[in-house]
This record gives structure tokens, C-alpha cells and sequence, in this order.
């Protein structure tokens, strides 16, 4: 640990610390944007429900079957009938808004109303960066990301999945990240619903990491999972397991339909959306029926595909709008709302930001509440990439002061400072400027500047190259946090034993 | 000409032509975001009126200080306070919306009310592209740059300062650009307010090119000029004369102060904002005395400096922020709204693209109706570049999509076609993805969607190259509009009499 905090100081050098804007969780003044009317999201609803009653949705796991039987629907063979009364039942019942805990309680956050909360990227098989290029993730590139989402404060999750750790074997790949994911950083938890071992062993770390009770643990959601639907309207085993084990330990469940339009969904975006929110309330409605009152979280993730090619296409118009028209049909449930960063670009270029920033503009006009892949998400997901996750972050600090109410004060107007100035001077030597200037702006970590006879004299660097400085550095600055040592203990004891036991099985 | 059209033809080879969206105007049918309470919006007002009549502005022009002292301004040498009442009653005379005519009445446009137009970046005196480099722009450049306004549908002004036309003499550079302008577009027209000549050569162009009489003419908004002040509070000579005799000729004025907070503003973004407001007010009092009803445009700038280089810099939050809150304080007013796409990039890659996205975040939801800079504009506008201008009309096209109503009628909800698929399936061959495949989703001109394999086999190629094949081909497949021969004429004839006489005189 010494060596590695000397090694650091000398990587840094006499370098300043990276511009962070401190620890805090932006929240939304202004109404989110409405695309549609309120008669038009009433249709959607409609349309969702006739989807459900009428079609159903497979649902491969039997106690989910049987839930919704007892709740009244028609179950034939996979095929579960779910009729309206059932879903409108579920709505209402969840929480609006809620505290997620983390095992630090200043890295607790707040989900849903207005408040704003950034994910890393999960997901990805593959990560990338300028020195060593493309390549299948390791546990070690895993760790980095953990550690990157750790440093940077405009990050309000663990992470913990930027990248896959493929060197480790599956059975227990999920422990060692998840031990990873508590020691290397003290934000808030996420579990993955592949598996009944790998949800409860993340429910379990999440438990101990906060030195909880179970008792206490049900009471307060300090984990979450993400349920991706097999769009069209199919929910698989693990998945629907998952809607059910979280609701009943009381911790946070979100569920994600992948309703791409013109692949998974109908080539229309009121398609789209019509068959993503019947999935999400397909399962709004188990997840309720398992818990009344479970924290649950409505996920956009509509997007288009190139007609052309079939391949998934994101941040586009229809990706934008779909965020948007999302963060409508979440609120008429009062629910949280979760949404995304994405972009198809293979690299670090002007494609990657413009897709990522329209993103982040359907996300945040969208009213989303919890934003996820918020940093380092390339290639539609194939890739997290460290020049990008660095990049991220710079938008994401932008956002945060876009965010920050304007403050119209007799201090803010500086009309002494006109009048000081006069017609025709400048500001740069004013007393209001003086006492002012240095926080005055963001000051971004990425964006160059200069002029151009400056920049070419430096060489000319692009965004990425300065972003390949940037999470050197924040990974050079990175300290562990803190943890109980009893509690560090305990949680190395039970990931040894789990690993013993043989983690998730996996051969299938 | 015809030897040009083989040229061009051969040039394009068998290539389809450029994925363009037809030629439309954009609307926004949501309303523009509120950063500002109406409360702050007054404290706002109230801060501007403080400002002109307490310190008042200086203006250099006699005819100017005395129609304003003819009002009951108060005039001492060159400051100019203007009194509450005097600016008061200079709002709500202007036209809340317009029509502004093209010499081809098809490419007339509205400006006001929920109407978005984009003008391609004007002022820069250098250009750049990928096989020449950075350069002082010729009258070639700055023609090639009329021929992309042209060409892309989703630009709606005929353009003519992209880059400056530095090889031919500054007396009478004006009257052939002018010339270009009429001949080589068929868009609305913009005259430069840097002296008298320039000014009404612009104008007369404009209505000769319209075919209108002297009469007609002064009834129909043809021709739009901009003010851009001396912030703080200070108004040259041309400029002045530009805001009285467009009024009086019934044309279009835009007053945009440039108020950079911390050099030419206060160094909040509440100050700057007061003090870009006085000066559009004083612009528009000004304007509106000179004739009472004259189409007036509020041009909103403000963005900050790098407080470390004092270098301006653009699509930051600061600038995003400032953008939304001008649209509200235009709305205040019922004048339409004038805004920019900017970046202080140097070069084509990520950061020119976050800022631009951001900078148009904050146009779009800010209620902005003409988008000065749409295409084309880098390095804080030094530069207009020939990739970037490709790139941004791709953006700008997808904004266009974006910008669509969401239709949720039956057909588009297409619950048969999720009938037809069933759970499990998928839409590739639905009769319902069949019939709207092609036209669909927005398809790109720049963004690269292939896989990372097919990509990489390709060359792995940046959105800067993909966008260098674009403009060109775009400059290929121009063609010159038509135009009635004998005004033709008369243009030519009008120019070359202007030349003969001398233009503009420079010799200040």
C-alpha cells in the first residue's frame, strides 16, 4: 500500500490535482421536457395494457407464473395474461422518491424527484485505451474502473461492471469484483440478477460492507439490480427471479426494457415505447406483488437500429426522444427514472460526443433520475473505454453546473462593478471579478483552450489524448477509502467461503 | 458552366447522392425551458433599465444621440441615458413574428414564435479543411462556403461570411460577395451594417434581387443585418446607423451584445446577462424610434472567459445557461430570439463536438428562433471550417428529427405488428417494419455505425474524415439556383456601377 501511495506521488509529480467539482448529487431545477401530451402518454398506457392482457408476456421462471396466477392472471404453459387491474394495482405502491445507502453514509444518494445520480458504464466485455487499444477486459482493467468511478465525484455508484474481468472464472468472478467493489470504493452497491447465488452473495457483501442487520438491511435499500427484458415482452428465469428476491429483501429494483425499434420493437418510436413500458409494468406489477411498497425504478433504453445494417444505433434523434417520452410514462407512475449515456462510436472521436451528448440531453430534459453508463460507454456497449470514461466525466461536471440554479442576488447583478467599469472598459481588474474569478467557471479537465498557434505548438493534442491524461492522473491520485477493519475482515471471510463453496454455478 | 456540371457529375461517380432531409423549417412544439423564475426574469429587466438610465451608454453616432434625445434621453457628448420610460415604450412594438423573404419565395422563412432557422457561421476571417489546413480565407473559400449553405436544406439563410474573402480589396468586397450570394443561393439575405455603402448595397441587392419595388420592398423584411455592441454599454458609429436605417428601410435588425463575463461583462452570469439585456434594449429603443414596428431580432452572447488565459471560450455550462435565460428574457420582450451553435475547439474531434451539442442544447431549449453559427464555425469563431460545417448539418438534421412530433396514432403505436411477432420474436420481417423501414429513423450523413471489425477493416475512419467526404460531395452536387435573367442583369449591372464607383470607401 506504501509503495503503491509513493509510486503515485511520484507519477503525479508536481502536477495539480485534477479540477473535481466536490462530492455532491446534482438535482433538476426547471420541469422536465414534455414531448407528449397527456393524452398521449395515456395512449401509450393504454396500448400497454391491452399488450399485456391481450398478448402477455413469457415469463420462464414458475414462481412468477404462480405470483401473478394468485394476483388473477391467465397462465398457459410460459404465457402469462397479466389483466389491467392486476398492473394498476402495482402502481402507487412503490416509493416516489428514496435514499440508497451506501456503506459510507456520505456516498448515500437519493433516487427519483428531482435528484440526479451518475452510473458508471457495466457491461462491457471488451475495454479500450490509447496505450494498449482494444481488448477483452481483465480483473485488473476491472478494478481500474472500479477506482476510476471511486475518484471521480461526479460518479454516484461503485461501478464495478465497466469492463468484464475475463480472466476470472465465471462461478466466481462476481465475488472477487464484488469484494473489489467494497474495498476499492465506498458508494453505492449494485447486484447482478444472473444468477440466484451471484444476487444473494451481492445482497449479502452489500449487507456487511454497511455492518447491518438483516432486519435493518430490509428496511433500507442498499442495492440495487438491473432487469433487462427479453424484448418482445419475455422475461427470463434469472431476471424474474431477481423482480422477486429484490422486492422481498426490500432493495432496489430496476427493470430495463431492451426495446430496440425496427429489431425488438415495432420500427415506430410510440411502438417502442408501448411495448417497453408494458415490460416495465409487467414487471412494476410482480415486483409489487412480491412487496408492496419495494423501491422500483422505470428503465428507458428505446433506441433505433441502422436499417441498413440491422446494428443498434444510439444517441440519435429517436434515442433522444424516446428518453424523453420515457421520463413522461415514468412519472405518470411516479416512479424514478432510469436512462442513459450511450453512443455507437468506435472511437473517441466527434461522433462519440455528439451521440453522448445527445444522450445526456434526452436524459437530463428527460428528467432522469438515475442516469447509468454515464461514463466510459462506447460501441453500443461493447466497450468501456478509459479516454471515454475520462471525457465522461467532463460532461458529466458540466452538467452538474449547468444544473446549479442562477443566482440573481444583488451580489450576482454586479452592478457596482458595471458602474465601476463603465462604457467601453473590461472586467478583468474589477474588484467583483477579483474576489470572484477563480470559481467563477467550470474549469474543464479535457477541453483545450488555447489558441492555435498555442495548441499547435503543443502539438496539436485532441480531446482524447488529453482524456488519456486524465484518468492517469485521477487513477494516480486515487486513495482506498476507509473501511472497519472488523468489517473488511468479515467481508474477506465470506468471499473466501463462497469461493470455497463454488460461487454461482455455472455449468450451464 | 456545363464544363463545371460534367466536372461535378464525374466527380460524384456513382456515389448516392447525400442523405439530406428535405428543405423545411423546424418548429419546437414544447415549451422552451425555464432557468429563470418570472421573477427573476423582472429582476433581471429591472437591473437593465437601472443601468441605462443611470450610467446610459455611449453611442457614437450624432443622428443616433439625437433621436434618442429627441425621446427625452439624456445626452452629455457621446453617453446617452436613457430613461425607463424611453425603453419601456420601445417593447411591444415589434413584430413577435415575421416572415422573411427570399428571392425564391419557397425559401422565404418565419422568424419568431416556435420557428427555428439556421444561418451558417459568419464573421470568421480564417478557414480551414483536411487537405489544405488552417489559412486565410479567399473569395474561392468563402464562395464554396455559399455553395454549402445552399446545397444542405437544413440551412436557411444564404450565408456569405462563413470565411472572409481576403484576396480581394476590402472597399469592394461586399459587392462581390453580394453578388455571389444572390447568384450562387436563393436563401434570405444578410447586409453587413460596417459602413453606409455596405449597408445599403446590401439592401438594394436584396430588393433587386427580390424583383420588388422601392415601396414593396420597405413593407417586406428582406434582408437582416447585426449589431453587435461594444460591450459594456458602448455603441460605434456604423453600428448605430445600421440599427436606425434598417428600421427605417423596414429590415431586420439583431442587436447581440457580446458580453463575455469576466472581460466584457461581469464575471456572474447574472451580471452579464443585465448588462447584454441593456444593451439589446437600448438597440431595440433605438430601432423602434427610428420606426415603430421595424422587425427587430434579441440576440443573446453571453458566454465566459478561461479565467487563467482570458482566452473566450463556448459551449460551456455557463454559455448553456446564459442561452436558455436570454430566450426568456427575448420572450419578455415578445421579440424573437437569436442565439448560436459555437466551440472554442481547435480542431474537429470531441471537444468541438460537446461544445457544439451543448451549445445547441442551449439554443434549442432556450426558445431560440434564428441560430447564428448553425455550420461550420471553430476556434471561438476565427475559423470557418469546411469538415465542421458537414458535421454540424448532420447535427442539425438530426435536431430537425428530433424536433418532430411524436406520433401515437394506431398505426404508429402498431400493437398488430407486436400481435404478429409474439413474444420471443423479432420485427425485421413484420409487415408494419417492412412498410416504414426506409424512412424510418433519422440516417446519418457522418456517424460511422459499423462494428468495431468492419470499421478497423475500413481504415478505422474519424468523424472528421467521414465529414471531409461529405462537404465535398455536397460542393458536387450543387447546383446554381435558378434566376429570372433579366434581374440577373440588373444585379450585375448594379455591382459593377458600385465597383466603379468605389464601394466602400476604407481609407480609415
Amino acid at each position: 500500500m506504501e509503495r503503491r501511495e509513493r509510486r503515485q506521488r511520484r507519477s503525479t509529480g508536481e502536477k495539480a490535482p485534477l479540477a473535481q467539482l466536490p462530492w455532491k448529487q446534482p438535482r433538476r431545477h426547471f420541469a422536465p421536457l414534455r414531448l407528449l401530451s397527456d393524452d398521449q402518454v395515456e395512449t401509450i398506457h393504454k396500448a400497454s395494457l391491452d399488450l399485456l392482457e391481450e398478448i402477455g408476456m413469457d415469463i420462464l421462471n414458475p414462481e412468477a407464473r404462480q405470483i401473478l396466477s394468485r394476483a388473477g392472471a391467465i397462465v398457459a404453459d410460459e404465457r402469462v395474461r397479466i389483466g389491467r387491474d392486476i398492473v394498476e394495482a402495482g402502481i402507487g405502491t412503490a416509493p416516489e422518491e428514496f435514499t440508497f445507502h451506501a456503506r459510507n453514509p456520505d456516498r448515500s444518494i437519493r433516487i427519483g424527484g428531482n435528484w440526479i445520480a451518475f452510473a458508471p458504464v457495466g457491461g462491457p466485455p471488451n475495454c479500450s485505451d490509447a496505450d494498449h487499444g482494444r481488448r477483452p477486459g481483465t480483473f485488473e482493467d476491472n478494478a481500474n474502473f472500479i477506482r476510476l468511478a471511486q475518484h471521480f465525484n461526479c460518479i454516484h455508484t461503485a461501478g464495478g461492471g465497466s469492463t468484464d474481468a475475463l480472466d476470472v472464472h465465471a462461478s466466481v468472478r462476481h465475488l472477487r469484483i464484488g469484494l473489489n467493489k467494497v474495498l476499492l470504493s465506498d458508494k453505492v452497491l449494485f447486484t447482478a440478477s444472473t444468477g440466484r447465488a451471484r444476487l444473494f452473495d451481492g445482497m449479502e457483501m452489500a449487507r456487511l460492507a454497511r455492518g447491518v442487520s438483516p432486519e435493518q438491511f430490509e428496511t433500507e435499500p442498499s442495492v440495487f439490480t438491473m432487469i433487462n427484458t427479453n424484448s418482445p415482452l419475455k422475461l427470463d428465469g434469472p431476471m424474474a427471479m431477481g423482480v422477486i428476491e429484490m422486492a422481498r429483501h426490500g432493495q432496489i429494483t430496476c427493470v430495463t426494457p431492451f426495446t430496440l425499434a425496427g429489431a425488438m420493437a415495432p420500427v415506430t418510436l410510440a411502438g417502442a415505447l408501448a411495448e417497453q413500458n408494458a415490460e416495465a409494468l409487467a414487471g412494476l406489477a410482480l415486483n409489487q406483488l412480491a412487496r408492496p411498497g419495494a423501491p422500483f425504478i422505470y428503465g428507458g433504453f428505446t433506441s433505433n437500429v441502422d436499417m441498413k445494417s440491422g446494428a443498434p444505433a444510439f444517441g440519435t434523434p429517436e434515442y433522444m426522444r424516446a428518453a424523453i417520452a420515457g421520463g413522461q410514462l415514468a412519472r405518470r407512475y411516479r416512479l424514478p427514472y432510469r436512462t442513459s449515456n450511450t453512443c455507437a462510436a468506435n472511437a473517441v472521436d466527434a461522433q462519440a460526443a455528439y451521440e453522448s451528448v445527445f444522450s445526456l440531453w434526452g436524459a437530463i430534459m428527460g428528467g432522469g433520475n438515475l442516469i447509468m453508463h454515464a461514463a466510459g460507454w462506447m460501441e453500443g456497449g461493447l466497450v468501456g473505454a478509459y479516454e471515454k470514461f475520462a471525457l465522461d466525466c467532463d460532461l458529466l461536471q458540466m452538467l452538474e453546473t449547468f444544473l446549479e440554479p442562477l443566482d440573481t442576488s444583488e451580489e450576482a447583478l454586479g452592478l457596482d462593478a458595471i458602474r465601476e467599469v463603465g462604457p467601453g472598459g473590461h472586467f478583468f481588474g474589477a474588484a467583483h471579478t477579483l474576489a470572484r474569478y477563480a470559481t467563477a467557471f467550470y474549469a474543464p479537465m479535457v477541453s483545450d483552450w488555447r489558441n492555435f498557434q498555442q495548441w499547435d505548438a503543443a502539438g496539436r493534442p485532441l480531446a482524447d489524448q488529453k482524456a488519456n491524461a486524465v484518468w492517469k492522473q485521477a487513477l494516480a491520485e486515487y486513495r482506498e477509502p476507509a473501511i472497519d477493519p472488523a468489517i473488511r475482515e468479515e467481508l474477506i471471510a465470506f468471499v473466501e467461503r463462497r469461493i470455497g463453496e463454488g460461487g454461482e454455478k455455472t455449468d450451464f
